[in-house]
């Protein structure tokens, strides 16, 4: 059991920097993996350029990965206006919106504790429409600096075309629960002193070296924006620290 | 447009080896990165370890990151029979499972032209409980053996606690469709003469050094079914490669 908040039940007050456990979003399976301080979830979804959104559209399920970002409790996506799942989420839909890192492989002596360490978020609330004009001018250039701190005044602003074409979607997390496994091999006691090799394996999703565009102006350096994406780092890292800069929220 | 299947409209005749399409998987957004066939689907699927699950439970959608693997056209996945995904999904729900590899982040000239590349599959079908009991059998073998070609023959066998304790779920794909982009910064064609870098910067899950388990009992070599999880390497070309392996079927 999670030491810090109850876990079983329906609406319990809980501090104001973390999210409500409710029948929804309680965490049941291995409640002990269960986070739901604020500063996790935003952690383990500041870390992530996609997210999986799960909707519904004539009683089907579908499961879109999209690029989102975060600012506070709420999360922005964006999509063509002509997108089928964009068009259903502006009139406003349930979603569970969920960020996944899968952090290593864990080889146990039995098949049953195989396992995989990650970190996840699933989130939910109801989608709205963007179309405030000062929100989605702000989110127009969020969204790229978001993901690469200041870039938006290196590029080229948008056109009215451009904005025409592209609607932006806005979700507040009501609830949302984070799950982390982050130990090592857990093996049944008897099972220790068995001569099967166990082990857990690092994962990570790792920046390669900047291929620049075949038409590329000459003699144009690598931009303030993008100093954090050194090939080698962790993307997730490299994510927490373009969100710490703060750039979306100005 | 795709060149080999049309991409417009309700069911269509399909060559065997492809995926039908249908209103519900046929990729209207940015057609032209929509693929049926499925070689390709099933080679999206093979490079992921965790999909991304949708299904509805009281109206309220869920989206669940889940271990699967795939065996011909049907996915499997586990849960513990006590968990609610499992216990609605072993009672035939339909649900949308994805899979998503981040393959590259592209900056392009302009906000509007930033994307990403990727390769995805949406799978859809509907749930089945594995109660036959030679197909359990299998599975208990398969999800170990599906990973880690033979690792099911070097670790304790499953008992019968185990067995009891784990429920499988099928899904048999009635349609799929995957979408890829793998292209290079796409600009409008003015836009290419700005002095603004524009890069293409590779991503993809590596695997680290293993880990051995504290308790490791001393001597033991790294197993035939780890030696294709070489540190350094891309976990999807490693998952895709297992499955060429072929043991799950066995």
């Amino acid at each position: 059991m999670n030491d810090t908040v109850r876990n079983d039940g329906p609406p319990i007050a809980s501090p104001a920097d973390s999210f409500p456990i409710t029948p929804r979003n309680r965490v049941r399976r291995k409640p002990d993996r269960g986070r739901f301080d604020k500063a996790t979830v935003y952690d383990i979804m500041d870390g992530a350029m996609v997210a999986h959104i799960a909707y519904v559209i004539d009683g089907q399920p579908y499961c879109t990965p999209t690029g989102f970002w975060r600012e506070g409790d709420r999360l922005y996506w964006h999509g063509s206006t002509a997108s089928r799942m964009i068009r259903a989420q502006a009139k406003g839909l349930p979603v569970c919106v969920t960020a996944t890192h899968l952090d290593a492989i864990v080889l146990a002596r039995s098949g049953f504790h195989h396992s995989v360490n990650y970190r996840s978020v699933m989130a939910y609330g109801t989608t709205r429409l963007v179309d405030d004009p000062a929100e989605k001018a702000a989110a127009l250039d969020g969204f790229v600096d978001r993901f690469f701190p200041g870039r938006s005044r290196e590029i080229r602003k948008a056109t009215e075309q451009e904005a025409k074409a592209t609607t932006f979607i806005a979700m507040e997390m009501v609830e949302a629960s984070g799950k982390i496994r982050a130990t090592h091999v857990a093996d049944d006691e008897a099972d220790y002193a068995l001569p099967v090799w166990a082990a857990r394996i690092p994962v990570a999703q790792i920046l390669g070296d900047a291929d620049p565009c075949p038409r590329q102006l000459p003699g144009i350096p690598v931009p303030p924006s993008m100093q954090i994406y050194r090939p080698g780092r962790r993307l997730d890292e490299v994510l927490q620290e373009a969100a710490r800069m703060g750039y979306a929220a100005e």
